[in-house]
């Protein structure tokens, strides 16, 4: 991983804001409709003023982790167990930036092998500690903060950052689960390959966590979800060490490999994982799109995948999200505003707005000019829809501003804004009511509280029968209770998803946070199921305990 | 299903026949590779001289039962039992012409409704009775036959065999698990859409078999496996209903879906399915190629998928299979005939023969006109590997006869010739490692059971990162010793695919005849995981007991 700073109370780098000091229309925007006095700040803590529970593991178990890992690889001091105790979820932060850590980890751990993993988790099922993995610690669900009664090892993967092998004539890489995004892609590109995995944290998430979170990239419309790029993987549980074949496909019996996908943590460390790869694409096209509302677009979106194209990237912001991200944009000088006036004024001539109408954003790419004939039909399925085309600045902006999007959120919070997102997905049928019914909830929740919302909708990571439609929320905190209204928004939200049939995520896992609907999203029967697979690899529920099914 | 006649001794319906004597050189080739002698006759039983143990049910259980389900759908009569203790695989098979049925069930029930499935298990729970799901019968690896000492109720999903709904915005299908292929694709062709799903038994087999076996079609190269088509299913289990969501995608844990697809009854009863579909194709191309040698084929072969191109067939035969379909056509008359002579004479000229080299078919569709252009992407992609443009013919001929060719093992059989086949999948850069291994287990097993061998494989079901291998051996059968040999071939073919990293099944399932080398093939662990589901689902162990990872 870099050497560069990384901010402990929020997202990235130290060196790195999303300002708004050049955007002169977006304080503006957020005053009028949040209802936001200018003086109200949020201030964060200093790190050293935070007084952490001292670690509750004692001096005979330190030892023998220190013989396990090295004595360098236990670290029992604050800024380490700090880093450590919660990820980044808005719950998380706001914890942090009080300079609350409700529940600090006792120790963590940087184990070099995974043999010295076994031997933790052995140690781990005698103590009957806990053993939470930790690999870019990117989780918004709450997946790495402590939640049980007994002491925990935070284990981290950072010392597994390896790429095994690049098998050019499969495709695949295998490599160590603690491995970045960009240390992967940087292997891989070297050797002409993709692969294809871009989620928001693409930065500091690892592909153990990627795996473990059964995650989605920004391009999964083309290159599919973790899940499809996974070919087979190792996880050391405290029953024994699997490892799935690497097969294309195969049918013996209930996918062990898919059983494993997505377990957060809670069966076992999965300590390395084989992906599929994707050559470097020869061709690109990409292109911005404004239709006269989000429905127009939704059915353009839909008939570009019922034609069978296959963008690697379909995003869609509805009404509130284009408004919003135009007022966004930031001030312009010389030739680079000129050709912004002109364009606005080509776009008031054909009667379209930012201020209505919602944007689409498209890409194709391919090794095959396919990808230049499925974008010309993808164009003209979205002109059909009367869709005005914007050209490819606006997915050029995106693609180059795709990471840096979180940093927003750290300044959002220094104003003492309630800002955080949701996501589902849905079949197409129920895409359009799900996103009224959601949006309605969080607006309803948010005035319960007594503040004015802000609900911004973009459809992404789009799907022959469906869709993902991701949420943003902003509105102006309750003082010191900021908490508890997020927890009130939050579960509008989600009951509203269970009961019109949404997925209760679609992308960023259950962890803590999600696990209390999971018997409805999965049916008590099912979940029991999947319970009794943690008792049979996890017999003394050392395996970060209280998430997912055992959190419900 | 269709009224016709069904063959209770082989394959397909009574009406029907793969004959040889329209195939001039079938003959003369089968008896010098396998040393036949033209009196080899393998007679079959007549239906009526097999003695069948008698039901062992209780007049008690039965009246429950008939209580439950209504009399007329409790069948203890010998016909009924007789069609529904063994599937299709050679074993099975050389049972039934002999007229032995090892371990009869006991009765077989025909349920109209899920709840009354549910009271069925519950009565079954009750007094330790063993429940076997039934869709088509068509299983080829002991799925459907009773393994267990306990009474044994077949449960027949005949009567669930409605569509439910079909979704035309959301492009998916709502059906009960015992609806058959040709009724659900006329359902789904009405409404201008199709599954996309051929497996070679898609004439009987049914949508709950394809789900409980994690099937292929013989399209699964462009519409995937029966497991990526799934949306959603429920499945009535000893320990309730399991309904999962109907969503596109999404990231709550491990995957229900993906634990319940492949489960072949051990967890439950499949009671329906929605399924993704598409759009009947506007476009296709289809073209028959001869490569130099299985080598050039494989090659170009990857080189398609790896190139993003996505054929829906894309078959290629060893020498060894190539050679054989030259043997196994037919004569031809007139123009045909003149037509034959003239391509042969083309192929000669060109130094090409069908005695030595590798044919591929490929099928190109889709609703958007890159399919044709895929497919002359392809087409150049083999003739830079060398490869012989053969014409529309070969494809045709194959897609003619695509469900026909299982009829041919009941003729082969009849001659007492022991015929089989195996399949797997491996990683592109293991395939032809695992072709050549996989043939010479296969060829020196055959040979110490003191016969001669032919053995034919061909790779279809491909992958960007591997593809299937799908290999037929044939032998003279030793008399009355058959069942061992095959049993021999068996065994070191699939140790064979063990030791040489292949799938234990790319699409068959595990069943009895493959639940042996389950734990090699998920490892102890991995397998206690899925006997732990089994224990939480069915707790009493109805649900088709000794197989799978039971059957061990």
């Amino acid at each position: 991983m870099s050497a560069r700073d990384v901010r402990w109370y929020g997202w990235g780098y130290s060196d790195t804001t999303y300002s708004l000091d050049h955007r002169p229309t977006a304080w503006p925007y957020l005053r009028e409709k949040l209802g936001l006095t200018d003086d109200q700040h949020a201030p964060v803590v200093s790190l050293d003023s935070i007084q952490l529970r001292p670690s509750r593991l004692d001096e005979t178990t330190l030892t023998q982790l220190r013989q396990i890992v090295g004595a360098e690889a236990v670290a029992t001091d604050d800024r380490v167990r700090i880093a450590h105790s919660l990820g980044k979820s808005y719950r998380d932060l706001i914890h942090l930036r009080a300079g609350r850590i409700p529940n600090p980890t006792d120790a963590v751990i940087f184990p070099g092998y995974e043999d010295e993993i076994m031997q933790v988790l052995a140690l781990a099922t005698a103590q009957r500690l806990a053993v939470i993995p930790f690999g870019g610690g990117t989780s918004v669900v709450g997946g790495v903060e402590p939640r049980s009664e007994r002491p925990t090892l935070t284990l981290s993967l950072a010392r597994l950052n390896k790429v095994i092998a690049v098998e050019a004539m499969s495709q695949t890489v295998t490599a160590e689960a603690g491995i970045v995004g960009p240390d992967l892609e940087r292997a891989l590109n070297e050797r002409g390959f993709m692969l294809g995995h871009y989620p928001q944290s693409f930065e500091f998430s690892t592909v153990g966590g990627w795996v473990a979170t059964r995650g989605a990239g920004q391009a999964s419309t083309q290159y599919g979800k973790i899940e499809d790029m996974v070919v087979g993987l190792r996880i050391a549980t405290p029953s024994g060490v699997i490892e799935t074949r690497n097969v294309p496909a195969s049918s013996i019996g209930p996918s062990l490999l898919q059983l494993l996908v997505g377990s957060e943590g809670t069966y076992g460390v999965i300590t390395r994982a084989t992906l599929r790869l994707t050559p470097l694409p020869k061709f690109h096209q990409e292109r911005g799109l404004l239709f006269h509302d989000f429905h127009a677009g939704v059915e353009a979106v839909r008939a570009i995948m019922q034609s069978g194209l296959t963008p690697a990237i379909a995003r869609l912001s509805d009404e509130d999200e284009t408004r919003m991200s135009f007022r966004l944009r930031e001030s312009r000088r010389g030739w680079a505003r000129v050709r912004e006036q002109i364009g606005l004024a080509l776009l008031a001539r054909a009667g379209r707005s930012f201020e209505r109408g919602a944007v689409l954003i498209l890409r194709f790419e391919g090794n095959d000019e396919c990808a230049l004939h499925e974008c010309s039909h993808a164009l003209s399925i979205c002109k059909a829809q009367g869709a005005f085309d914007l050209g490819a600045g606006p997915a050029r902006n995106w693609h180059r501003d795709r990471f840096h999007t979180p940093y927003l959120r750290d300044v959002l919070l220094d104003h003492g804004i309630v800002v955080d997102t949701l996501e589902t997905a849905a079949e197409w049928d129920n895409v359009e009511t799900l996103h009224r019914k959601l949006n309605a909830a969080v607006v309803e929740a948010i005035a319960a509280t007594g503040s004015k919302a802000l609900v911004l909708t973009h459809l992404s990571h789009v799907y022959r029968d469906g869709a993902s439609l991701y949420v943003t929320f902003l509105a102006k905190s309750a003082p010191h209770g900021e908490l508890e209204q997020w927890q009130r928004i939050k579960d509008a939200a989600t009951d509203c998803i269970m009961r019109h049939g949404g997925a209760l995520s679609h992308h960023h896992g259950v962890g803590y946070e999600h696990a209390r609907w999971i018997e409805q999203a999965d049916s008590e029967a099912g979940v029991n199921a999947l319970r009794a697979v943690k008792r049979a690899l996890d017999p003394q529920s050392v395996m970060n305990p209280a998430k997912l099914f055992d959190g419900a």
